[in-house]
């Protein structure tokens, strides 16, 4: 038991990235830096080639020394998967054996539900060039594939890392997919200060003659208020559209303003 | 006209890549990589430092010559997006500037929108260390931030690119999120093939006197067929398993039979 008790920890840092056999140290540290910027801190090595620690992977870790100094060595894949419940392979081919492929963003919502109720997963990744054996590939319970141009799919081990990772932290992350931060002195505009630009532009328009076929003066009036409600205007924009209207035709707006 | 034209010519290649004064070769390399991994070929460079071509961007491309052999150079951003309809600008501080801030994902989706309708897109990367000027981010309609862990957040120029361009790939692939690829030899087991065997197990362990409590055998019985049916089995599998249970109890099924 003293040789699993290690992986059985709790980590909070979500899945464990698992790298067997892993060549270059400058590619661990990029590992590294990949895990850290999706929130990983869990980086198991498996028989690294240069053994470990390794200083080609400090200067490219650049600065994701939470992952590096917390790094554990194992040398078997066997026993870096000891205390962990679901196992996903990350490999182009599956030779011989019947097991389910998954892209990583369902492998992310997979481990998240693993992790929600308290359990720890972990994600292999094989040699630079030779990729995983079939042994290790039968340890996993799901290969992960990234689906990528057909024609030229090879992804660097970092670059692995990454996608997966980042799917891992995306399927966690709430951000708004589409947000405009107004300013905290300059707020959205209301409608009422909205209508009341388009009237003072409109008085400007009418002093001007630019309405010169009355019966198009609605569609007109319409397509014009259409552009500028889609800017989203701040309080501040419409004060400068007011500003603007001044300064290109001399007038205020007649009643109500600003 | 004729300093636009070449901007203007229809990519098939989704949206344009656009390098604003990058510094390093080798990061132009990768970026290309990483570009062709997710099928986008249009790449962009503005004042890069060490000119164009660049042979320190060719090993690092890994072989994605249909990118290199067909980068454009620019003097002035302006000049680079001059044929595209929406451009997005990757910065992860929006300053003084009252801009949508969208999530890769998000762009991919309104990016497929016009890319649907024959227009054309482009995405913004600053300098490695600088970062986008408050001019060239002015130019873009709306900012896109990756989102990463807030306490280390901060990617290398290619990972960047990765990320952007896999969103492109991944809001325009179908692969299905999980399969179990069957081999056309041996196809998934039918329903009855599965009994069957249960079946086979059932009379074996009955024979061996596995259900010692009468009453608790339809529950113990329940539970076997649910993990059996969990493996998602092969037809070649279910023959392996008549075959385990034979080889365990001596019992061949009395009736019926494989």
């Amino acid at each position: 038991m003293a040789g699993t008790d290690q992986t059985q920890t709790p980590r909070t840092g979500g899945p464990a990235i698992i790298l067997i056999e892993p060549q270059m140290g400058e590619n661990i540290g990029t590992a590294a830096r990949a895990m850290l910027n999706c929130g990983l801190t869990d980086l198991r090595l498996v028989r690294p080639r240069d053994g470990w620690p390794n200083p080609r992977a400090v200067p490219t870790a650049s600065g994701a020394d939470a992952v590096l100094d917390q790094v554990r060595v194992f040398e078997r894949t066997e026993d870096a998967i000891a205390g962990l419940t679901a196992v996903y392979a990350t490999t182009a081919r599956l030779r011989d054996q019947l097991k389910p492929v998954v892209t990583p963003r369902r492998a992310a919502e997979e481990m998240r539900a693993h992790h929600a109720v308290g359990t720890n997963c972990g994600i292999l990744f094989g040699p630079e060039r030779a990729g995983m054996t079939n042994d290790d590939v039968a340890l996993a319970d799901a290969v992960v594939n990234v689906p990528l141009n057909p024609a030229f799919s090879s992804l660097n081990l970092a670059q692995a890392v990454l996608l997966v990772s980042y799917e891992w932290f995306t399927a966690g992350d709430a951000t708004p997919e589409r947000q405009l931060s107004y300013e905290d002195d300059t707020p959205p505009a209301t409608k009422d200060q909205l209508v009341n630009m388009f009237e003072h532009l409109e008085q400007a328009l009418d002093a001007r003659g630019f309405f010169r076929v009355p019966e198009k003066r609605p569609s007109m009036q319409r397509n014009i208020r259409a552009f500028l409600q889609r800017a989203q205007l701040s309080t501040q924009e419409v004060r400068t559209l007011h500003g603007i209207i001044v300064a290109l035709s001399g007038l205020r707006k007649e009643s109500g303003g600003e």
